[in-house]
Order: C-alpha cells, then sequence, then structure tokens
C-alpha cells in the first residue's frame, strides 16, 4: 500500500485489465465491483468513483450482499490467521488486535462467535486505527440490533473500508481545502489578527493570520490528505491585542482542535466561536 | 527557584524575618508589601495571601503605585542588563527576548521608549512563558491607554506577576481538583460510558471513564499544579457505542482541550458538548 | 379529557375494572395492555407505569403489534371520520388536518395510501400540535424505511401517544422541577445577580435573580406541568451590571428560548452560556 | 418624533440652516455638533453621519466634553420635569420612571445625586424601554469608576443616544439585510428544508425554508429597522424529516430567538448550529 499513489487520469485511461487490478482490492474478494463502473470512466473525482462502486453493492438483493459480507475475516486477535487479503493484513495490523490481554481476548473471541452465529457473516468494522475500546463498543452495540439493520450498518462499514483503501491507491482530486474562520463573541465580531497554524502530525504544514473578516484564507489548497489535522490558534497574544476582562490569565491561552479530513477532496471550513472562557467549533459549510 | 518549595504550615509558623525573606521577592524590590501582611498570619491558602497582599498595593496613593512601578525592568530584548533580581532574570529568560530578529528588537526598544516617555514607568506584562507576538500586541494595545487606565493595568499585571512568584515558592493548600462533564447533546443526556485521559505535558496524570450522568468524577484531587494541562475523550469509542448518524466517521474522531490551571487551589469543572461534528468547552462552576 | 386528573394514589388503589376504565384507552382499543399491568401496582410514578405498559407491547411478537398497529385510525385530512376513540378525536381536532388546502390534502391522502400499501397498517404520529409540516415531513421519510425499521419507529410513536395520552388522565408524581444555570463565558464564571422569568404560555409563573453561583434555584418544584415553558433572561439589566465592550448595545437584549417539559415528574436542568454576541443552551444534567 | 423619516438624499441636499434643524437636536443642547459636519455632506449612510459626528465631540478637550455632558437632565423618577428637550421628554417616558415604588425612588434619586457629587455631571445613560433593573445596575456599578474612566463611559452612551435619535430623524440606507444559516451539527453539515420565520413584534414579517446549504436567503433586503426582532425555527418539522435519536420529542420543538438590529444599514448574519438538545446562536461575519 506504500506504493507510489495512481494519478486519476491513469486510472481513467488505462485498459480495463488494468483497471481492475488498480482498484478490485478496495472491495474485499470482489472485484465484480470494479468491473461494473470500469465503462463508467472516466471519473472526475474519487468521490465520484468511489459512489458509483458503492450504487453498485447497494443495489444488490440481500442475499447477495450477504454473501459479500461473508467473504470478509474476522477481526480476531492474536496472529493474522493466514489467507487473509493484502488490505485486510494491513488493516488489522494498525490496531492493537495483536497485543491484547487473554481477558480481552477471550471476551473478543466471545462477541465474534455470538456475532456470527446471530447473524450469519462475521463482524466488520472500518478498523484502521481503531481502538479495542471502539472495537469491542461497536460489536456489542450491533449484537443488539436486528438482522435487517446489521446488514444496512455492516455495509455503512464496508463504504467506510472501500473508501480508505482506495484512498491508498489513487490520488484525490486537488479540489480540497481548510479554512477557519474565527468570531469573538464578545465583541459580536471577527476575531482580526489571530495568529494560527495547521499541523498534520508533527508538522506545521500552514500558519496564518486572521484577516479583517476573521478568516484564515484557503490552506493547504488542493493538497489536503487524509488524516488527523490540529489547529492551533494564539489566543494569548489576541487577548493582549484586545484586553481581558480580569487580571488572572484565560482559562484557554491557546485553544487547538484536532479533525479528521475524511474526505480530501472537500472543504473543510472550520467556525470557532472564541471567549476567555470558552470556545465552541463544529465542522461548517 | 527550583529549591523545594515551602509549606503554608511553616510559612505561618516562621519568624517574620523569614517570613520577608520567603515572600518578600514577590513584589518587585518591594519587600514593604510583605511585612504588611506578615502580621495577618495564619493564612489558610496562597490565594488569602495573595489577595492580602495585593490589597496592601492597591490601597496605596498613586504616586506611591508609580513609585513603585518604577522598580520593575523593562522587557528589554537581547542580553539581560545587570542589576536584575532573580526573579525578573528567570522571567525574562523564559521568553523569546534573547533571540529576537533584528527588526523586532528595533520595534521592541522604540515601543519600550514611547511607553517610558508616555507613562512615566517600564511596560510591565506578566511575561512568563509569553510570546514575542503577545508582547508586541499588549505593548501596543496599552500605549493608547490613558495614564490611569494603564496605571490600573499595570497593577493588573503585577498581581499576575506575584500570584506566579508565590506560587514559585509556596506549595498550595491541596484544594484543587479537576473534574469534566460530558453531555451527549443530539441525547440530551450525559455521554456515559466515554474514555478519557488528563495529561500534563508528555504525562498522562489520570485516566477515567465517564460514570452516568457523564462525569468522570473528581481527578487529581488535591494534588494540581499551574500550568496547562490537556483533557483528552476518546470520542470514536462513544460514538461506536451509540452508532453514529452517517457511514463517514466523525469530523471529531478525539476530542481535546488545553486549559490553564492558573489558581491550583480552585476547582477546575470542565463541561464539554458533544456531537458528531461540533463540541463546546467552557470553564464552569 | 378536560375532566380532572385522577391522582396516582387513588390510580394505585381502585379495583382493577376501575383501574382498566382509567387508563385502559391509552393504548388504542387495546385494554388489554393496561390489563396485564394491573398488578404491578402500587406505581411510584407515571414514568413506571407508562414503562411497564410499554414492556408489555414491545415484548409482543411482530404479527401481534402489526395487528395493534393496524387497529389505529389514519392522519385523514377534512371532517374526522366515524368511529374513532375520543383521544383520537381530540388528538387530530389538535392538528390542521381540518383545514388543508385542496392540494395538501391530496398530497396527504396518496400518501397515506402508499404508506398503508407498503406497510400493512396506518401511518402513525404523536401528532397533538403538530404542524402539517411536520406531519408530511414525517410520512415522507418513513416511506421509505424498512418493514422492520417503520415497525419499530410506529411503536415509538405509541409510546409518546400513550405518555401523552396517560398525563391526560392521571398527576404526574410531585417530582418535577426547573433550574437554570447561567455562566458568563466571558468572564469564565456565574453570571450573578441576572435577573429572569419563567413563563408558560402567557403566564409569568416563575421569577428569579441568579444566586452567585449564576443559579436560579429551583423552580415550580414539583408542579411541572407537560407543555411548552419559556425562560427569558434580562441580558441587558446584567450587562449594564458589568460593562459591556462596545458602544452599541448587545446583539442579544434580552434571551430567551421555549423548550419542552415533556415529562413532569424530572428535572430540567438548563444551562446558558452568555455573551453579548452569543448564546449557547442545552438540557443539562 | 413620529414624523415622516427625512430621506438622506433630502438631507444631503438641504441648505445648513435646515439641516441644523434636522439633525442638531440629535446632541442634546449642542447642535454645533451637527453644524460642524454639514460642509461634509454628502454623507453616503447614516453611520457616516453618526461617525463624523461623534468624531467631532471626541476630538474636544475634556473640560468642553464635561461642560457638554452638564446640558443633560437627570434620569429623574415621577414627573417629568420642565425644560426637557423633546428628545429627552420622549425618551424618559419609554422606561418606567413614572411609575416607580418609593423605595426604588428613593434609591434613585440617591444614587443620582451621589453621581452628580462624584463626577460634576448627571448620569447619562441611552435609556430608551431600558428597565429600571437596567438603570440601577448601569448608576450603581458606574459610581465606582474613576472620573475619566466614567467621563468615557458618558460619551459612549451619548454615542448610542445620539444614533437613537438620528434613527428618528432620518431613513436609513437601503443596505441591510438579515440572513440565517443553521448547520445541523450531529451530521455535520447544513441543516436544509427547515422551515422558519422573522418576527418584528407581532408580524412575521419574512418566511423561508433553509436551501441546500442551510441558508435562508437574505431576507427584508433593504429593509431593515431599528429593534428588536425574532427568528423561530420550525425544528420539530425538521427533526420529523431526519429522524430523531429517542422516542420522546426534542428538548426544543422550535427554537426561537430575538436579536437587536442596532444598525439597520448593516448586514445581520446570524449561524445557528442545532441539535435536539442543545442550540447555539451568535452573530456572524
Amino acid at each position: 500500500m506504500m506504493n507510489a499513489l495512481l494519478s486519476l487520469n491513469a486510472l481513467n485511461a488505462m485498459p480495463e485489465e488494468a483497471f481492475l487490478a488498480a482498484v478490485g482490492p478496495v472491495y474485499e474478494r470482489a472485484d465484480w465491483v470494479a468491473a461494473a463502473v470500469a465503462p463508467q470512466r472516466p471519473f472526475a473525482s474519487l468521490t465520484a468513483l468511489h459512489g458509483a462502486m458503492h450504487a453498485v453493492m447497494a443495489s444488490r438483493p440481500s442475499a447477495e450482499v450477504v454473501q459479500f459480507l461473508r467473504g470478509h475475516p474476522e477481526l480476531s486477535p492474536g496472529a493474522l490467521p493466514a489467507g487473509l487479503t493484502a488490505h485486510s493484513s494491513e488493516e488489522q495490523r494498525s490496531t492493537s488486535l495483536g497485543t491484547l490481554d487473554a481477558d480481552t481476548e477471550t471476551r473478543l473471541v466471545a462477541a465474534n462467535a455470538a456475532f456470527s452465529a446471530r447473524f450469519g457473516f462475521p463482524f466488520i468494522l472500518a478498523v484502521r486505527n481503531a481502538s479495542i475500546a471502539t472495537i469491542l463498543a461497536a460489536i456489542n452495540r450491533r449484537l443488539g440490533s436486528s438482522p435487517e439493520a446489521e446488514r444496512i450498518e455492516a455495509l455503512r462499514e464496508v463504504q467506510a473500508i472501500s473508501w480508505m483503501r482506495l484512498l491508498g491507491r489513487v490520488s484525490p482530486a486537488a479540489t480540497g481545502v481548510v479554512s477557519l474562520h474565527v468570531l469573538d463573541t464578545v465583541r459580536a465580531g471577527p476575531a482580526v489578527g489571530l495568529p494560527g497554524a495547521l499541523w498534520f502530525g508533527d508538522d506545521r504544514v500552514a500558519s496564518f493570520t486572521t484577516d479583517d473578516k476573521g478568516r484564515s484564507g484557503r490552506l493547504l489548497d488542493g493538497q489536503l490528505r487524509f488524516g488527523s489535522y490540529e489547529w492551533r490558534l494564539d489566543t494569548a497574544a489576541y487577548f493582549a491585542a484586545t484586553g481581558l476582562p480580569t487580571w488572572d490569565r484565560s482559562f484557554l491561552p491557546s485553544v487547538q482542535t484536532r479533525f479528521t479530513v475524511w474526505n480530501p477532496e472537500e472543504h473543510y471550513h472550520v467556525p470557532v466561536l472564541l471567549t476567555p472562557g470558552s470556545f465552541v467549533t463544529y465542522r461548517g459549510t
């Protein structure tokens, strides 16, 4: 998976056989999904390609969907079983499934068995980087679902899994961007001149000072990647410029939050509402 | 300053001369402030001691206050000038004043000169760990104040400086504590069973799972320290347990925020309002 | 329905026949639900009684549930059809179903027909005071559900309908109360001395001034009623006391919000986070 | 004041004498302010005209400002004193100053006397529609200010008073507009298809349904008036369309908030963040 990414252009132009080799494994043991969308090329974006693939699967009768779901491996503790696809191996390795304590292993094995017995297919979760707490919480909740509800939810997980696999193979279109908009709700106006930065892991990938509308401008324009970003605002400098209402320092001397760029082809607009003692943030539009 | 901290009990019991040696330097070149409060001992808390010292200063006539303010050093760029008190040296060293570029040095020197000319005393800021952006923002704003307003603000800075100095000398009373309260505003109820942790710098200092009221319980009870804490909530595990409304992952897979414990004798109660696409946090009561 | 309410004590003490007469109609044409819980008396609260009745229904096999759902009338436009139960008549009269324009009537009739054809029982909605926009939005969304999902949702509506019917017949236990907690997130502390009031329709039912923790105290203690309340805060007076940062008046000179007391046996705790240019409110715990 | 409003065009074109008659009384007994700005005509907006008038006053030496402040009447309880200007009479009549109880009268008279004794000019407040709680809160806080701080604050009140007087005489430029933007923070996207309305007093002045970005569109374009508006959102219909997570109804079945249009020449952009159990609103940009 760590190979160089294909470009969308290359993917759109290649012979069908190469196309199947390139994106067939995105659906577990079901490259007929890729085959079904090959004639629809060219795709303008990964979002469009992924949407077309999901539409193929979503239009299948229930029995066929269940058959497909049965092709997935269990999320089993301990050593990886033989016969996993390359994608599944890599995904399971990104978790702590290999290093659970004995008690947790026992609970997970029991839950897996109960799940298969109830629904007739293994528990499927978009597991990349998931904590064991997340895995157990999900399987325990879903054990209580009806068969139909679980089939719907399993397909949603497949949607997530196939999206992440696709991003590991093909470069997204260069349409993504991040922008922040900081409001000072004490003054009921923009927070002007506030220094900030955007981080990706341990790297500072963008710096900015908010403009006279409180905006960061377009950051990482066309360079967005799947993963976890963090913005940090130097609110201490901002409040030094505007004055604080009390002698003790702000409760929030620097404000920062991680957010996930799930779709690097999208615009992530992030408003932040700021006071010395609180903040609000959300994904805007 | 890195010596072992005195206990409040010891401070309350010691002879006046030792008391003056212990806390006199908390007000810059003005141990008459400590002398004035020595007879009020015992103090039940650092908060009470600091409040008493501030009350002494705040009751002085303006001319005397200005005289006191004049005893402070400038926040000058480059090498530390001779004759600084030990506290002032340490505080200025905690900043980047020693390593500014030439242009910033020039701007700061000019601003300092303008400030002294206008107000008759140097620019005073509780400067520990302050960025140069914060320092410049503060001096530029305050250059526009009236003399009276600036005298008030300078005293507020002295209040902050003396508090931090006191915390470097005497242990706080063991009354401080942190608690989180997480609300799920989608379900209009507590976020139950959410795993979380509290960090201080690179150390995880407490772990918890929210109870059936969404509360973390009392964390670091009586062990709070001055400085920057960070809470982190494993919202991915929580939403795995409750179910997400959409197939793509939460915008906020893990929520975390730094906050300042300015007064380690207080209770820091921190509500968090959570949805898959937003959060709100503030210092509650 | 406008008769005097029974007390819980009376309900708990009466012969089974009278109990069935009193609460049997709460489930539409299904007083066997009341009969099944009669032996569980005494109930400490309406919440407990309603929970027991719902548990009876929820434990029935699907076919029996569908049979029960078929006993409900359609939400039909125009004049009320013959043969409605007293409850259903009253509920439909509380809407604008009787005075729709011709186009809306046609759409509703078509949606009802499509719904019955798809699911084998009529569209059921807890319709008291619902707008026609709400009714159409709900039926159109639910037409897209699977049969199983719709059966679950119809039962949820029955849960809501039976709760409102029960409240029309029996007095709730006197355990309900409202409290507000107002935080000033500019000062990161309680909003003290803020005048406020609680309204029910056109009546001011409680007045208060927030205490030194920003709290209203317990309002309407044991007197809560089902329905729509509104709190109003005189933020202009509060900001006059604390000072505003700008010369123009607050964006929010008086802050007010309606909220529903759905269960008058519960505690409605309502935090409000206030700044001159924003507010946040939610149901707390 | 209830006369027809002048247009900006007429004001810009009229002889100086008529201009002074038209806007001179906007500053209490100080039509020299209007005279000073007359040559700067034409003004493109009331905002510009008012800004120019304020700049004239703000540039005067302190002694002259105090002289001007002395020309204002007291906010005295009981019958209006003789000799008030028409504006002052009307403003005081809009309050409850004429109908206070004896105890409140006594407190206000004492506070007024203390104020004049301390500062040498009467207590000035932009009093239109202010509650007595607001009046008392403001005078009691400001009694604790320094003379300089109070002079600054009194001028800010004059700024507010003159703005409201100007709006009573001249029509604003037709540049104002209201827009709402509703975000569903559960789904991390726009709240689409949500019905809403805008009210002014008892009149519904605009209706809308949010578009596919959650926006109301431009409301009251060029028709904005000074005063208190209220938006109301039919969140019950919205949640009926999207589905609620729980069987009981939303805590917030209809969301509504009043806001002040202080400057009818501006754009009031109002974001609302919505969940079934909470909402956030603020003045955006």
